[in-house]
């Protein structure tokens, strides 16, 4: 029995695994910088960053979701982005995937956003096959950009 | 002499204009469905959903950057995501992009933001010129997969 369920501050360790267990799959095994006390500041704090739910499997949690608002300037409303989706390697093949993002359409539905977004990484075709499947379409013709690290402070102080 | 300055409720006509003028040069005219009343709400409202600033130059509005806040979970902290970039043609060439861009970079710093994000359309190639001069990297690999209107309304109806 699969249960989506908003997550707690108990759920930090566990959300700080997926985290890692995700960066590890996604090839960068030593990305992550996030720490529990972090996590639990970004999600649980006074302001926070963004929002996780928590996929359960007869109580054990085995994936997770973690989103935020984005703004679009054409559409004059918010979106929903998903940062993060996970399921734990044990539990795949079950649907938990398509039930998080099942799951987030309908709160991006009940908060009026105009749409739901992600990312995903070009060699990861199971993941796309099931986006292609759910009525998602790729923006293939925009390219995100990052500045960071050294060359956003260059930036800000102006050299 | 160019000025950067927080908008303000005032601002919300030129901010729709422009917004109005950046689609038409992104080659979507008819995209834009944002109101006046829809940009002082998410601009300006109890719980903004974005935030604006106006290029000034002698006093008159010559572009406008609109961002917010997204999060990252392996740096475990919120990035400074910018939506919206515009200078209005006849500006153009005298660096107010570029001094928008430090602007928010000199933000995202202040408010200890991991990174600084956009996306740009693949033959916007003076865009793209200017980005790398700054520092900013493509995230190549990535694609944005996006769900709105009917489709998102299926999968969130569960269908």
């Amino acid at each position: 029995m699969i249960d989506i369920r908003p997550a707690t501050p108990d759920d930090v360790p566990v959300i700080l695994r997926f985290v890692h267990e995700l960066a590890a799959f996604e090839r960068e095994p030593d990305a992550v910088k996030a720490t529990e006390p972090m996590l639990t500041a970004a999600l649980f704090g006074p302001h926070p960053a963004a929002e996780a739910v928590i996929a359960e499997s007869d109580g054990v949690a085995v994936g997770h979701a973690i989103f935020f608002h984005n703004f679009s300037t054409w559409e004059g409303k918010r979106g929903l982005y998903l940062e993060d989706l996970y399921v734990t390697p044990s539990a795949r093949g079950r649907g938990i995937g398509r039930a998080l993002l099942r799951h987030l359409a309908r709160l991006a539905v009940e908060r009026d956003c105009a749409r739901f977004e992600w990312s995903v990484l070009d060699w990861n075709e199971g993941a796309i096959a099931l986006y292609r499947a759910l009525g998602a379409r790729a923006l293939d013709d925009w390219t995100i950009q990052r500045l960071d690290g050294d060359a956003l402070r260059r930036l800000a102080v102006g050299r």
